[in-house]
């Protein structure tokens, strides 16, 4: 993908590739939460994220997870997709230089971390 | 469906029906804009909405319509879903009452009007 | 305030109200669930949503309140604001006709309910 | 700042501050966007994202302008806040290293780039 945005960065291409991968995580975090999900909806959110987020630049794959695995049921029969429920592997690729990222919920920290796989 | 919440209303059928369409409404427009959409992911994102709406209470029938109509390209060759593209037809339903409600963004009040349409 | 969308609407003044009331609460929970909150942005956050919701239609009154009872502390010292933390009193009045809307974290349903109280 | 989450990453410390740079411009478009906003409350907008995004880790300095110019009116008085109204700085800091970024919508590119400044 040639990029129209070139002009405005002034790093490398590895660490461009990382400000992009930082974007989509952050993006995916704040977008997708509050989403009504149970087990009939969980693979059609994964899937729908997972082509959204494609069409944003620089990203080569992406594999979204949601568990559901201690979640307390509610008396409607769903819940709002929170950032715990959420496990995402994200390959980013500028020039050339790929990096993997990943976001996912860390019980010892209680947060659903965003971080730098390689 | 019955009404685990029954007891916390005090209203007749047709208004908590009227009631419940104003929620879903409102939920959908703060939710989904903002997603990454073009043409190729749009029917993708109607059927994902419209599956997870389906999950909150009394939703009876749910169908949204996305248009990029009118939307300038990007350099990046996707927008984000805006109020401006949906336009979403709802039935909900309770204890027999059924109400029809409608977002459809209206270009004489420049507004993504939410109505009640019978 | 005059009503530039009354003609879409077919309903009594009574059911409109209830209808905007609606979608003023769907809204809250899928706009400001997400953002990042913790004791010292708190009350920032309470008076933000407050003038932001007074400025749709219709909107009489709003009192939000957001607990962090209960909630574990992350490694990072803040949390994502959830429904189970806003309580939202709602007042919204069309052509004189008042009605009183609440969403309050009920634990008996493990949901954040949105309920008409008169 | 001690880093709880040192361990996942495998980076410098300039690619370590560039990538949570990349997180909070991603996390602010995705989350902000969609606001009831005017005149009336835009400054206190500002300031709220301001205060929430400086929660979020290595967060070193913010400054958050919105824009209405160029917005069409709405017959209701207030619009939705995207992302072209939106002008981000960010300061991002780890263990000394310090990137500034910037989100900003760009006419030549009909986009509201997020980029890396220094």
């Amino acid at each position: 993908m040639i990029d129209p945005s070139k002009k405005y960065f002034h790093c490398t291409d590895r660490e461009r590739a990382i400000f992009e991968a930082g974007i989509k995580l952050g993006a995916i975090f704040h977008q997708y939460t509050g989403m009504p999900i149970n087990e009939s909806n969980k693979e059609d959110i994964e899937k729908t994220i997972e082509k959204s987020v494609k069409l944003q630049p620089f990203v080569n794959n992406i594999r979204v997870k949601i568990s559901m695995k201690g979640q307390n049921g509610t008396s409607f029969n769903y819940n709002s997709l929170s950032g715990e429920m959420l496990d995402v592997e994200l390959a980013v690729s500028y020039n050339g230089q790929e990096v993997k990222a990943r976001m996912q919920y860390l019980q010892a920290l209680n947060y659903p971390l965003m971080y730098l796989e390689e």
